[in-house]
């Protein structure tokens, strides 16, 4: 990472764009680094689903530029004993509460240092009990941003933070258990597996997969090669498969939701 | 335009904010092109709705400073054998599938040149068939920003691209047919006519509206002095006539839909 | 306020995100000072709520760097008589519509000086009847973002603007008339009393709210400490006394609305 350069400042969060909150991270972050560039990821993770923000996070951190710094306020905790923390990675930093919605893009892009935010000298004069985000973690984000040459400065090192795990998917002899681990907006329903692991596993073979006794039959390459009222499954851009439903929302036809789990035959 | 500036990227797209698609483009541009300013200009397009898309990129676009790269992402289309382009206009640039979506507003300034997608230096290194926004369009538009002096170098010149057209006003004698072809947040629904041609084809004469059975009677120069219960026209500010409703949802009270006809009858 | 700098423009405004309103206010701004850093404050302000707007302008000005240009675009009485004005205070400017909007947040800073926009120089070549935000606000926030040296170039000074002011709570003895002055995404409904004033108020004693029949018992320090189905008092961000219940929307859930009022006892 270039010492001197300004990095980006990513804000993930549940706050919705109604009120002031998002606007108010980023007038904090400007005031603190005025040449930030301050992104939004996305801001409507539903109140408190740390699973959602997980799975966003690790799906999409690589896309940003190294050193990106990513600022991660899904906070159930606020203002209770959990920790803050900044986890610096191989190329970039995670900002936020430690309740494990940090923890699956931080292992991915591997761990190098947890440090816990305990230095006020890098948050607001005052810290609330209900609003950290404005308080400690843009604040933290911006100086960061603007090139902290040593996280350690922020706190103190810890070995450990809380570790949220997507499921995994369970192989038995020709059944594998999947979960659907996201539903986006257009209801393609992303299971944990990815194509690659799909093609090795299935092969040549044919499968079986029902959701709620809907038989998702085939494989698509893209969206287009759906048939109409025939769902199926395709390697999406997270890397997993996803269940599609051709100009439907498949997730809402068939009641697919997220952690719903799904046997996968292969025949 | 100057060669060495860095010219803004704008989105717009029927991604929504709920996932991490439109994070991600910003995410893919700043890696690319680190000065770039990236603005929204919607990502609520309904899914797949390529006139809504149409609509609102040729009624804005001027507004943008001349060099602005425009990246559109309503692509039914995607991963099929649709064609990816970048059109270059008089003053701006245009990147987008090409299936009509950009046309009305490229026509609009000027085509100069298209060029068909396919060099894939300008691409992400993995391209997948569902997500060309980050794979495709966003860095070619990266490229662009940063300042490349030529877009032939993105693939191969075309003739003609893909043309969809707003629907035209059909004048027959003193009855003139009409088309709404926008509706926004607030109701007001956009006639495909401007307040010019209006003035011209109405000029001293009284008209006759009825949209639904319910009768448009006056013209209003602005929205505080439409009459409660009582639907007007007005000059609006993308150029068109539109009707309204003093503080009310003229669209949903009345039940108009884009893509409605009306006539307007000259008495 | 440092001359040469160029100062960040934050967007507040009832346009939402689906149509292309906002996207065109930042290429307004783009054309005219495409360094300025443009920040979204909200654009979901319910169409011409006038308190909701000044609430959120109020209550979080002060977290944006001094030289911050306001442009603030909640006008229901847009191409009526009402005037357009740019109000300079101790450390920002304000622009927008004269319904009172920018009183608080302009009061809450100390009001330098007021003008009426009448200079059209700083608008956009035509100025349309029904978008002031495009044709006169945003070009004249650009302006000064770029470092204007004197706001009395934008028009003529004037002594007063339209006063728009919070409801005001009213102490009866032991008995304390309050008003609901916001309620958030989350259903946290905001009191027009701060946390210093309810402890000056209530110290020691015991208190009695009841809110719509709900008993509001006591006084948390974080949500965290909040009990299940038990409203509770709490201290919030914008250092108001607010309304919450653990997990659950408040303001659904007992049909709080904002100006609603309500007695405090202290008993």
């Amino acid at each position: 990472m270039k010492g001197t350069d300004i990095q980006p400042v990513v804000l993930l969060t549940d706050f919705g764009l109604k009120d002031l909150f998002v606007g108010v991270l980023k007038g904090v972050i400007a005031n603190i680094s005025p040449r930030t560039n301050t992104i939004d990821l996305t801001h409507d993770i539903e109140p408190q689903n740390i699973h959602q923000a997980a799975y966003i996070l690790a799906t999409s951190y690589k896309y940003f530029p190294k050193g990106t710094v990513f600022c991660v306020v899904v906070d159930p905790g606020v203002g209770s004993s959990r920790k803050a923390i900044c986890i610096e990675t191989e190329d970039y930093f995670f900002i936020g509460p430690d309740n494990g919605v940090l923890f699956e893009a931080a292992n991915d892009n591997t761990i190098k240092k947890i440090v816990q935010l305990t230095n006020t000298a890098f948050f607001l004069d005052s810290v609330s009990n209900t609003f950290h985000g404005r308080d400690i973690f843009s604040p933290v984000s911006a100086y960061i941003s603007k090139g902290l040459d040593n996280i350690e400065k922020l706190g103190q090192v810890e070995k450990k933070c809380v570790e949220y795990k997507f499921p995994k998917r369970v192989n038995k002899g020709k059944s594998i258990s999947l979960s659907i681990i996201y539903i986006d907006r257009f209801g393609n329903s992303v299971l944990n597996i990815t194509g690659n692991e799909f093609k090795q596993l299935v092969g040549n073979n044919n499968f079986l997969l029902k959701v709620n006794g809907e038989l998702v039959e085939n494989v698509c390459d893209n969206y287009s090669q759906g048939k109409d009222n025939h769902p199926f499954l395709i390697a999406a851009s997270a890397s997993y498969m996803e269940i599609s439903l051709k100009n439907e929302n498949v997730a809402k036809q068939i009641g697919i939701k997220v952690l719903d789990q799904v046997v996968l035959e292969i025949v």
